[in-house]
């Protein structure tokens, strides 16, 4: 049960934030702001309001934690400008987990106001920021105080550790060899904490709010299969290897499991319909490559070597999973490792996370 | 003009907060609190709101942070309990500068509110808390989205040092030798920063909205007198100590002033019915002893030190102030210094901090 500590207990290693490649996660807004840009766009045409209260959840702490924010009030601005009408009051409600690190968002936002101040010209509406520490899967805010949800790359972790992975051994997540009852339980948990999400957003929205999710999912039926597994895999391959070497515990492989479920577009879209209290405007699926520096140019050759990029993508995810099931000592010896085999796969095979992207109304 | 930055610019040093020193601070709102009480009664029972957003504007970050909050919150469910109401929700926005420890305020919340559930009992309504960074000489919050907003021992200082203070040499602040221009810019700057302070508020208040504000004060109307000046004029003595023993400099120490204003009640009182958004409920002067520690038992000796306490208690405001202009260097020495002069003056006289309080209602 540690990792559920490392997602949502807090004091001590307990409290950290949904970590994400700052890279990879730009990317994933990048592609999905089509849908984003849909859905404010149609949130401000329905009813032209004279403030909008925009809430990103799991927001993190990094270059991109503005760029969301930044994007959706450029659209309005466009559109608004376009019509003619005045700007409405912005408020931006920044939620991660308490161990994110609020202090830097607050003391870059100085800068990004005035540089978004520039972007907007005259006559833009001010923006008021908070940040909002706390679990989405509980109520983070008042009755009907939002006009607009986001949440990208955060949905897919669970509020803890399914129970009940006993049998899945050596494998740390999900894989072709976990027995039915271990998909079954990660559904389950998958289940409980959407089902939960959608209702407590429900309370906090406006009718006619909207809410654009995008989780790493799956386009298969296959809970297990590799399009949403492998990288877990390799990792778990990375760390059985070192069981056989005697520098992990049996135990301690057995008992590690990651708290995350990558549904597909059918899986969410059930959970919405079941819950009621939203609409599907949209549901999409996108790819993103493993190495999110694939296309880019001019880069060092540790920065062109596709096993370093994407075993740093995961590295910031999964070290403190690790460190606080394991300890510190062993991490520098996993992603190593994890390196290595994912160089060899990289230079192989093409691999994709695969996005769901849902666009909802409140109903 | 760097103690500008110190209080309200980004980047580097110019990140602080209203530095506060907690026992002194819980003093004064324990102090202040059947005006809080009152204020947050007669709001709540004037319409029995399903929801309260309360703003505590310069929370700081300590063991205090949250004292405010639950004192309001007790009063509010006490009452509602009496009545047999439904609890309201609560909005909590904790504002400080964007260089307050916001992290070390979220990584303890989930204490706070485990103990604060505790305290209520079966019942109470959840209550949402947000961390909002910025000056509240601007605005802070959506138009019409606050229904009490508190602010202790922060008012007081100003947005920037006021201009115009060459002529006040080696003093510090305004002192019994300052040029009446001094005292005279001084003002100009209070009046400036609270008249924006009350406009800003006005419009994020909703009707009927409330506020108490409690200030560093003076009863006299000479804004120059001992009553609260005479903690800087001792500091000052330090300081022109040190430079007739070559320690700083001569130019150094003469660009160097406070920025805070320390008014009396006729002067809030003429600032608030000059603003015009305000009706007055009520306005009240308290004071707390220079020595915080004075009642307590069971000490020990450093902090029954009168000089060790006071010394404490103004190296927490005057740190930031103090290094930005003349280095870190000379911390140590001034501290010491000023810790010696205290030490004699307190033993000799009685020293208090008087403290204005308003409790305000939106016209």
């Amino acid at each position: 049960m540690e990792v559920v500590q490392v997602l949502h207990m807090n004091g001590g290693v307990g409290e950290t934030s949904y970590a994400k490649n700052s890279l990879l996660q730009q990317k994933v807004i990048t592609m999905t702001k089509p849908i984003t840009e849909d859905a404010i766009t149609k949130l401000y045409c329905s009813k032209y309001p004279d403030e909008i209260a925009i809430a990103d959840l799991g927001c993190s702490s990094g270059p991109n934690t503005f760029f969301l924010v930044s994007e959706l009030l450029k659209v309005v601005d466009s559109v608004r400008q376009k019509i003619g009408k005045k700007s409405p009051e912005y408020q931006v409600f920044l939620n991660d987990l308490p161990g994110n690190d609020f202090n830097t968002i607050f003391r870059s936002l100085s800068d990004f106001q005035n540089k978004l101040r520039k972007q907007l010209g005259p006559g833009n509406g001010p923006c008021f920021f908070t940040g909002v520490p706390g679990s989405f899967y509980g109520r983070l805010f008042r009755k009907n105080s939002l006009h607009f949800v986001h949440s990208s790359y955060s949905l897919h972790w669970l509020s803890q550790v399914p129970q009940g992975l006993e049998s899945n051994k050596r494998n740390i997540y999900m894989a072709s060899t976990s027995p039915p009852d271990v998909l079954k339980a990660y559904y389950v948990q998958f289940q409980k904490n959407f089902s939960l999400f959608l209702k407590c957003r429900s309370e906090e929205l406006v009718d006619g709010g909207r809410m654009v999710l995008t989780l790493i999912g799956r386009r298969s039926d296959d809970p297990s299969s590799k399009e949403c597994c492998y990288f877990w895999e390799l990792l778990a391959i990375a760390l059985s290897d070192m069981l056989v070497e005697g520098l992990i515990e049996e135990e301690k492989l057995n008992s590690f499991n990651i708290p995350m479920y990558t549904p597909s577009p059918a899986e969410v879209k059930y959970e919405v319909v079941k819950e009621g209290s939203f609409n599907i405007d949209r549901l999409e699926v996108t790819e993103v490559n493993w190495n999110a520096y694939q296309d880019e140019t001019d880069l060092s050759d540790a920065f062109k070597d596709g096993g370093y990029n994407v075993a740093k993508c995961i590295r910031a995810v999964a070290e403190p999973l690790l460190a606080s099931h394991f300890g510190e000592g062993i991490l520098d010896e996993v992603f190593r490792r994890y390196r290595e085999i994912i160089s060899d796969r990289v230079s192989k095979e093409k691999n994709e996370f695969v996005n769901v992207t849902v666009s909802l109304i409140k109903a």
